[in-house]
C-alpha cells in the first residue's frame, strides 16, 4: 500500500518554467520525474511504478509473441559500429567516450550491431531460423534539441526487437507477428495510434511502418486519408503524378524578366508583361530550382539541385530522409563561385544532370511529369524560360519526394483529398534486409549446404516514451488520468477529517482491498486540507478516487471516476466488489 | 515454456580460453553469459532469466521492508561529483565523457549525490524523515583489472539504497533495517555468507560491514574468530597490541652490521656476530622501515615512512584502505636523492616523524608498543641500532593498520587464533553520516525550527554479482546447480528417443505443468543423442531433471535431483504433485 504521508513525493502548484507539453508538465507537477540534466531524468517512486507497468505490458506481449528476451551491455565497443560504419555515420548523436587504456567506446543508441553478432556467434545453420530476440534497454542519443520531457530524451528506455530470416518470405513473416505484436501491445496500453507508412532512413531496408501515436505535441507529422485509410509519414508519403499538366504552346522561349529572383516576383512580372491568354499566371506553373550541398558520410561534398513547382517549399525532414545517410547543408555565396553555371534566382534545369557539362546532380519533384510545361531560369541573369517542356527540352537524373506535404493534397492511394496530422512515434517496425547480415557477415548454411547471407528484421518500442505519449492522451486540466493498466495504483483513497472512527475505518477499507489485490494508494495525510488531498488526487490520476468521509455513518463512500468525473455514493459492503472491477488485478489475464 | 529446439543457446564443450574462475567458465560455456569487452557482458535468455529473478527476490525484499523504488540516469552531469570531489577522486574508474556542447558528463559508479540532491529538493523537514530510497540499476566502473566475468565487470548492476535521518539514532536504525533486509535477501537467494566489519574507505562514515559470499575464488580476504565469531574484511581488521614484548637490556647502541640491507641478511648477521644470550636473533625482533610516495587527491606528493616487525610485509590493500583517498606508489632512486636522510636498507625512526628535523610523516604498527624495544637501522650504511626503545628513543606521529594479517593471528574480540577466508563481496552497509549531506547542503528544519544537516546510509547488493556468487557456490565439475529460487527453470524435460507417443506424452505432461505454474524447460531436439542432452542438462544446472523415456510404458519416468544427482523413478499420475513441490511457485509466500 502507498501512503501519501511516507512516500518520496511532493506536487507542485506551479508548472515548470522548461516544460514545453502538457505531459512534461504535469508528469513534473504530480512528482513523477524530475530533470537531472538536458534531455536526462529521473524517475520518482511513483512514475517508476508507471514506467515498470508500461514494460511489463510491453514484455508480456514480446514473450507471448515467442520472442526472446535477452540484455546487451550499453557501453560498446567502436569495433562492430565502425563495420557498418555507424560510428560516423551517427554523428553527434552518437556519445563516444574512451576507457582509461583509450580504447574507443559508445554508448549504445541501438543494439543492430550486436544482435546480429550474437547470432552469428551462436547460430550456423537455417534450421535455427526464423528466431526473434528482444531487450529492453537504457539507450544513449545526443540529440541536437532534446525536448518535451520523456517525449525526446538523451537517455531512454527502448525495447528493440530483432528478427533472423533465411529469406525474405522468412522476414516478412516475421515482421508480420510483430506488427501484431505491436498492435496488442498498443492497444493494452489504451493508447490511441495510428500505423503509418515510414522511411526506412538511415537504417536501410525495405518496407517500414510507425506507430504513432495521435497527439498534437508529437513531432511527427503524418497524412491521413479519410476515404480510403491510407497514412503515412509526411517523409513517406508518395505523390501522385498529376494526370492533368500544363502542356506547351510550341518551342521553349527566352524572355527578358528583370528583378525576378523570387516566384513571386517572376509571377507578378509575367502577369503584367507576358500575360497568358487562358488565365492568370501562378507560381504551380513555374519550376523552382533550389541548390543544396550534400555531404556523403565520407566527408565527400557535391551540389546538387531539385526542381519543384513554385508553389512549394523543399520540406527539410522529406528531404532529410530522401537523402540519407548523406546531409544537406546550404548552398553559400563562396559555393556558387565554385560554380557559376548556377546564377543565382535564374537557375534552369537546361544545364543540369549528370550526363550534362555541369555535371550537377538533378533531381525533379513527381510532379514535374513528362511532357509538362514550365517557365523556368534561363541561367543568365533577368531572363526566364517559358515553355520549357520535361523529357522534351530538359531531363532529370531521377525523381524525390522533398517537397512539403499539404493539406488536401491527393491522396496516392485513391486521390482523395489528404488531412494532415501529429503523433509521437511510439513504435516503429523494419524490414532490414541484409545490410547489417553483410556487413558484419552473418551467414548460416542452408538445405543444400550453402552459405546464405541472414535476412533482418528491426522492431523497436519507446518505453519511457510510451509513459509520456499515455499523458499525453490522458490527461486534462486539472491532472493526469491514466489508464488503469499503467496507473501506479488502482484507487487513490482520501480520508476526510481527522475523526477517528473515519481513520479506522478508511484503514480497514484499504487493506482489504489490498489483501484482494487492489492497488491502494491512500491519502492519510493529517493536518492537509480536504481541498489539498482533491488537488492532488486529481493531478496523480489514479483512475479511481474513493472518498471516505461523512457519508460513512450512513455507510456509504463516494466513488468518483478520474477521468470522467462521474461520483456516486456506494455502500461499504459493495465497495471492495467495485474496485476488483475498476482494478488492474482482474484484468491480468 | 522454454524448448531446447527453438531457444537462442548453444552450449560449449570447451572452456573458453580467458575464464578465470568456475561462474565465468560455467555461465559462459552453458550459454548464460557473453562477453563483448573486457568486464562488459551480454545476458542471453537463460542468463537473464536468472539474472531477473536474483532482481525480483531482492525488490521484493527492498519492497517489503518499506524502501521506495525510483530509478535515476546513468548518464549524468559532472556538477553534482565535483561538489562532493568524487569526479576527481575516482581517477580513472570514472567513465568520463563529453556532450555535443563540450558539456562534462560521467557514468555513474553510485549515486550518493544523485539521491542526496534528490531528497534536498523534494523534503524539508524532520517530519518527512526517517525516508530510505533505492534503485535497481546499471553502474559503470573503469576497473583497471576487470577479471572473473561477471564477477568484477566495468558495466554491473547494483541495487543501492540510500537512508536519510534526522540523526545518528535514526541512522543506527535504518542502517539495521537495511542489514535484516540484507540477511533475508541473501538467505531467499540460497548463498553461504558471512557479515564482516569493513572499512568504510573512500566513502567516508563510521560504521560499515559488508556481506561476503565464501568462495575460494573471492577477491575479499577476510578473517574469522572459530571462537567468539569475531569477523572483518582483512582491511579492517585490528591488530591486538601485544602484553609480551622485547624489553631492552639497556641505552640503545649502534653496532656495524656490514651488508645487511635485508632484514633475512640483518638477523643472520646478529646471529654470527651478535649473538643473543636469551635464544635465537628472529625477524620479529627487528623493526622495518618502509618509505612510500604518498599522492593525495589534490595531487601533491610526500614521503611517508611506515615501521612494522621485520616478519611482516606491508599489505597493499590494508595500506590502501588505510590511506584513502590518498594513493601510494613506490619510493624511487629519484626520490632517494631528494631525501639523503633516508638511507636505503638502514632507516632508523631516529630521524622521522612530524616534529624531527627531516619533517618526514611516520607511522607504525600497532605491535610496536610503547616500551618495546627494537633492532633497527641506524640511518648510517652498514649500520643497526639495537635496543632502541619505542617512548624512550623514538616516536611515531599514529598508529597505522598496513601489516599483513596472517593465519594465527589473535583475534582482537578474545585473543585467540584467527582463520583467514575468501569471499565475494555481495552487500556492503554504510553508516555514511553528514559527509555528503553536508557536501551538497541537504539539511531540514528539526522540532524547534533550527536548520540540520541529514544524516544519510548508502546500502548496496551488487545484482549482476549475485549471480556469479550464486554459480560460485552452486556448481560441480560438470555444470551448474541453481537453487530453485533463481533458476531459469524450475524442471528441465529430457525427451528420449525418437517415439512419437513419447514426444506426445512429455508434451502433455509440460502442457499440464506449466499451466499450475511450474517453469519448463523442455529438451525436444530430435537428432540429438540422449549423451549430449544429458551433458546439457547438468551444464544448464536446472535443480529438477525429468527423464521421459523408455519407463513410460511402465507409468513411470525419472526424476532427478541436480544437484544431488539422486534419481527415482516416479508414477505418471504423481509428477505433478512432486514437480510443485519442488518448484518456484509454491515457494513465491
Amino acid at each position: 500500500m502507498l501512503r501519501m504521508s511516507t512516500l518520496f513525493l511532493r506536487t507542485l502548484r506551479e508548472d515548470p518554467v522548461d516544460a514545453e507539453v502538457p505531459s512534461h508538465r504535469l508528469l513534473q507537477r504530480a512528482g513523477y520525474i524530475r530533470r537531472v540534466a538536458p534531455g536526462i531524468f529521473t524517475w520518482l517512486p511513483l512514475g517508476w511504478r508507471t514506467y515498470r507497468n508500461v514494460e511489463n505490458v510491453i514484455r508480456t506481449e514480446m514473450d507471448a509473441a515467442g520472442f526472446q528476451e535477452m540484455h546487451f551491455p550499453a557501453l560498446l565497443p567502436r569495433e562492430p559500429y565502425e563495420r557498418t560504419n555507424r560510428w560516423s555515420e551517427y554523428g553527434d548523436t552518437l556519445f563516444r567516450l574512451q576507457d582509461r587504456r583509450k580504447g574507443d567506446y559508445l554508448l549504445g543508441p541501438t543494439h543492430e550491431e550486436l544482435f546480429t553478432l550474437a547470432v552469428k556467434s551462436e547460430f550456423s545453420s537455417y534450421k535455427d531460423l526464423p528466431i526473434s530476440l528482444y531487450q529492453i534497454q537504457t539507450k544513449y542519443r545526443d540529440e541536437a534539441r532534446p525536448r518535451a520531457g520523456i517525449l525526446r530524451g538523451r537517455e531512454f528506455v527502448m525495447k528493440d526487437s530483432y528478427s533472423f530470416d533465411i529469406d525474405d518470405e522468412g522476414l516478412a513473416n516475421s515482421y508480420r507477428q510483430h506488427r501484431d505484436a505491436y498492435i496488442r501491445t498498443f492497444d493494452r496500453l489504451g493508447l490511441d495510434y495510428v500505423i503509418v507508412s515510414a522511411m526506412s532512413g538511415a537504417m536501410g531496408g525495405s518496407r517500414s511502418e510507425e506507430f504513432l501515436a495521435r497527439s498534437e505535441v508529437g513531432e511527427d507529422t503524418f497524412v491521413e486519408c479519410p476515404a480510403c485509410g491510407y497514412a503515412a509519414n509526411t517523409e513517406a508519403v508518395t505523390t501522385l503524378a498529376p494526370a492533368e499538366y500544363n502542356r506547351a504552346l510550341g518551342e521553349p522561349h527566352i524572355e527578358e524578366t528583370p528583378e525576378t529572383s523570387t516566384i513571386e516576383a517572376l509571377v507578378s512580372y509575367a502577369q503584367d508583361a507576358l500575360p497568358r491568354p487562358d488565365r492568370a499566371w501562378q507560381a504551380s506553373d513555374t519550376l523552382k530550382n533550389v541548390v543544396l550541398l550534400v555531404t556523403d558520410p565520407d566527408g565527400a561534398s557535391r551540389p546538387l539541385v531539385i526542381g519543384v513547382p513554385g508553389d512549394r517549399a523543399i520540406d527539410e525532414k522529406r528531404l532529410e530522409a530522401a537523402l540519407a545517410p548523406a546531409t544537406v547543408s546550404a548552398f553559400t555565396d563562396e559555393d556558387f563561385e565554385q560554380y557559376p553555371v548556377l546564377v543565382p534566382g535564374y537557375i534552369g534545369p537546361q544545364v543540369l544532370g549528370k550526363d550534362s557539362e555541369s555535371g550537377i546532380e538533378y533531381l525533379v519533384d513527381p510532379r514535374v511529369v513528362a511532357g509538362s510545361a514550365w517557365v523556368t531560369g534561363a541561367n543568365e541573369p533577368g531572363r526566364h524560360v517559358f515553355d520549357l517542356v520535361m523529357g522534351r527540352d530538359f531531363r532529370a537524373d531521377a525523381v524525390i519526394e522533398a517537397a512539403e506535404v499539404r493539406q488536401g493534397d491527393p491522396c496516392p492511394v485513391c486521390g482523395q483529398p489528404l488531412a494532415i496530422e501529429r503523433g509521437i512515434e511510439i513504435g516503429h517496425i523494419f524490414q532490414l534486409g541484409r545490410k547489417y547480415a553483410e556487413a558484419l557477415g552473418l551467414q548460416v548454411l542452408d538445405e543444400n549446404g550453402e552459405l546464405v547471407t541472414v535476412t533482418m528484421g528491426s522492431y523497436g518500442i519507446g518505453v519511457s516514451r510510451a509513459v509520456a505519449a499515455i499523458a499525453e492522451q490522458s490527461h486534462d486540466e486539472t491532472g493526469l488520468c491514466w489508464p488503469v493498466a499503467v496507473a501506479p495504483a488502482d484507487v487513490h483513497v482520501v480520508v476526510m477529517g481527522k475523526n477517528p472512527d473515519v481513520l479506522a475505518a478508511a484503514e480497514e477499507l484499504c487493506e482489504q482491498a489490498e489483501a484482494e489485490g487492489v492497488r491502494v494508494l491512500v491519502d492519510d495525510r493529517t493536518g492537509v486540507s480536504a481541498g489539498v488531498k482533491f488537488n492532488d488526487a486529481e493531478l496523480l490520476g489514479i483512475p479511481t478516487i474513493l472518498v471516505v468521509g461523512r457519508g460513512l455513518k450512513d455507510g456509504v463512500v463516494e466513488l468518483r471516476d478520474r477521468a470522467s468525473g462521474d461520483a456516486e455514493d456506494v455502500p461499504v459492503s459493495e465497495i471492495l466488489a467495485r474496485l476488483l472491477d475498476r482494478s488492474a488485478v482482474v484484468r491480468t489475464d
